[in-house]
């Protein structure tokens, strides 16, 4: 029985980058419809995560939504960018109130985006929400504000799902919503049901958790809303291409969400600075597809006695056999 | 007026210690007794926090009081060795349930000792409850299990008090009390009013947290029973003298504490390895005062305000100010 | 009697910066020219390290060197901007000849511009240089273009010299020139006089070195022909204030400058991309004095003899009691 | 035509452990001669390094010999315990002089069991000499021990070959022989034929290296003189089974010694704390020989092809399908 697991990516997968030294971009700027049509190269790619406001040029949701059906692609969720200039020292917490509140209207309008393409949820990644410095903040009204900033937000859009994208740290030295559990800590304190976690796999490893576990956690409180995958070294955000570094655990990544029955969207969160990006997702999308296959041929029940004694040996060998051979 | 804080350590600051590498010890083995008599030698020290089994020996309650009394120390907490060999695979969440009984029988044993010594709390730091490699467990069991072994603990000693003391790793790969808000979604989970966080501000660093986030952060729930200082390249829990790598943050550390009104003792968890472990906590001790005595004089108005405007640079220099001139 | 000590700086301190996030920019673009006014209002600044192509608009260097001469500031050293788009994926080690050839040239005209200002070196920052993925480059031709592009470079302009400054990685995964002692290593193995190291404290700190030790390997074979210094927390090339986390490690950095009579300038490398840039040089420059007055209190010779018993406590309280009495 | 691939691993492999916390070891304590007898369980095992003195009793020479004979193992080299307590400031750098000498004749000792094994190389991992605090010793004077400690012994003995196996840090904070460059540094700077490296995949991941470009560094100095692998996070030197987290890099690392025809032994340096230590040794085994047959089919012109371009894509799918298929 053929697969029928849909993959997504985030739109900015198909964009040109700047950095603090190639200022002038590692390629010619390229609009939102030069991306999804890039994004419509890919061999199995259904949904797209889009930015906005989009860029490269002012286009209407209808403009966008004939470059998306031109390339039989979907819509999942919308991020507004509040991580632009404007809101170089936060979004929800800048010490500004007219920003905060400049964070909130740009949300907001992103509700009606989303509302417009049927998306499945609004994400939220305050990347500005954070500090750099010992002693530049006062960490519980910045805590606070990062938690009244995306509560009242759910509140007044019960109609609509909000993820939040936790990460370590970038651009900040240190951001608010950092690890899985502050995030989950800070979602319960709020306690709407319409905000859950985007899981990036990458993120997760980067702040030293097992994304797994990460996975886990998420799930038990009712809150994996979504999720993504790449791969970096453990040090940095570095939005490599899935599976080239950690294969193993990112086939535990998805046998976690097999196991629990998480039947979302596998979407590509990369940034292929000096790769050809329909290629770098095609090499991701086959490796997942290859991870796809390991858990079908995987003996289940196997793996949970070895759980079970914790038997490392034991349920890598499983996992080893499984995925070495199913490329 | 002269500062009333108070001082405390870790007993094992004064105990010699083996590695896999130097099997034979840094040093003659000491029995708690000779430890605390070295502990008694230190300026300004004024509790300890206690191992047990007692180390060294058959000692009983009373000839520890004993040397405790002779050398003006009392104690302020027992640290059950829930991570011997017994527990190599985990104490609470052992997959072996007879061991994880023997680690609940350890820590009730060590509930009377608290009792005895009048004692402020149980201190847990399940260091083998993790894993290892990829797949080797069952993430929500074992986060369940984690939750579990405390719970039932402190339901069972209704008038005592726990700390867990979380720490992202070692000796396992990845510990299950890994950060603060980790532990402090296990703790309010669990339910329990007699549980809290043992804060090592090493462990906040080696986590990529913030120390005095972690510190507003479980002041804020309520659950911040404990605290001890070191130091450390951020990249492991080398237990160095406090106050020689990151002094800034450290002194941040206090003046967060300090904003609260939390009153508690400023203790040490050291590991001097090749260091005169007398020298080592009076080093640590003379930092520790000169942050009080920094505290004392700095502009606490001012620095509301620039942390108001998130002003790292008026903050900074108002800390500095007051810190490089306090020695 | 008053210290002599002069300080510089790259005069990116004074730009403003993009990132992959915030696209539009941490500031309004600014011109060398203007950077150049700014630098000027830093209380005691006497040199610059220009970037080459000057940035913001067509300028020449009489345009330039009257904007310097006004603002009372020398010029240190120039930077070609060898890693910008065209050199994605490498300046020495492209895989195309021709790009390979445009990086040749650009240096080529940066000398010129070296001697025209009577600038003592020019900087070679190769940041694309190097990779990012397993498997993606032969590293021994790698290395070896890496050694000829410099080499070359060297050999042409024998009046002129140059400076290598190594990272262990950002922009690529992977720098090529990754470390004090790979850097000496090419060095030594081009076998030219001209080339050196300009040590980064920070880039050292990133990756793993102390930088004291670093500059001292560095002068002990005769290569250390610059530095610069900032500060971050050892995982990401953070670039920030000299001093606000690492105080201690940058003392000892003078230290061991002093120790061997090298008489240099004290630079800063800094990107303060949310802070005033004027403040956040005198901030550093404002640590950098009271370094250099600890220096001259501090008892050297007790120092001398704390080292040779390696004894840690002995020689951090000398250098505490110096540092944290010189604000 | 089957392999002819040789597989070794440290007999410490076999062992069992003590760490700070579970001083009562993960096991039983075993003699060397209990660990050659596992060793001899192992299905692919041909030789083993053998600490000295022989651990766990008083043994002769002979009485290892025997052991080693009824198990079909020979001796690779001999790893003089330069680490122990004695040497906990320092083995070649330690500011006693009669605490070198003792190095000395230590190491001297194990010259003569090389000798005696005909063994090919005596192993100098000097873990213990570096330095834990800012301002503790004087680097270049550090270093200059740590050189002539090693030049001494390589001269003294023309007839052996000495391989320096360096590591970033454990369980000194520093240590003094850190990375693959700085090693060949010092090695070039005595300037003896018989001093090599002894390239552990663990701990150049640990250091940020990417561990082919550093066996291509030190195969192209000539001084690749022996390897092993295990696995670990990147950072720290977790000993864990090789090929469990890296399987990628791991098969570039043999990729890499496959292109130069180094022809050496595949060895283990791996710590199996909690696993069976059979198992543990099988396993990684087993992954190595998957290797070794990914190797035999990978395309070796496309694959150059490739790394001309810097293609990552391209080179990468080149070694997923040869590894993803040779389980």
């Amino acid at each position: 029985m053929a697969s029928t697991q849909r993959f997504g990516a985030g739109i900015w997968h198909f964009a040109t980058y700047v950095d603090r030294y190639a200022t002038d971009g590692y390629g010619e700027p390229r609009s939102v419809i030069d991306a999804i049509d890039l994004a419509g190269q890919v061999r199995d790619l259904s949904v797209v995560d889009l930015n906005y406001p989009f860029f490269g040029g002012d286009f209407t949701n209808e403009q966008v939504k004939t470059a998306l059906d031109r390339n039989g692609l979907g819509v999942i969720g919308i991020t507004p960018e509040i991580y632009t200039r404007v809101f170089a020292k936060g979004a929800f917490t800048n010490p500004d109130h007219g920003v905060r509140r400049l964070a909130h209207d740009l949300v907001t309008e992103a509700c009606d985006v989303v509302r417009s393409f049927g998306a499945d949820y609004v994400k939220l990644w305050p990347g500005q929400d954070g500090w750099d410095y010992p002693f530049q903040v006062d960490y519980g009204e910045l805590w606070q504000a990062s938690m009244d900033g995306v509560g009242q937000l759910a509140d007044e859009n019960p109609d609509l799902r909000f993820v939040v994208e936790y990460k370590p740290r970038e651009p900040r030295v240190h951001m608010s919503y950092s690890s899985v559990a502050r995030t989950l800590l800070g979602i319960e304190k709020i306690g709407l049901p319409n905000i859950g976690i985007l899981l990036d796999f990458g993120h997760a490893l980067f702040g030293g958790e097992a994304p797994s576990d990460s996975a886990q956690l998420a799930i038990d409180y009712g809150r994996l809303f979504g999720m993504d995958v790449n791969d970096n070294l453990r040090g940095w955000d570095d939005d490599m291409v899935a599976g080239t570094v950690h294969p193993i655990e990112l086939l535990e990544f998805f046998y976690t969400l097999r196991k629990n029955n998480w039947e979302g969207v596998w979407q590509l969160d990369q940034f292929p600075f000096r790769e050809d990006s329909v290629e770098a997702a095609d090499a991701a999308i086959d490796f997942l597809k290859a991870c796809d296959r390991a858990l079908d041929k995987m003996d289940m029940d196997a793996m949970r006695e070895a759980q079970a004694r914790h038997d490392a040996m034991g349920a890598l060998r499983i996992a080893q056999q499984a995925l070495f051979s199913s490329y």
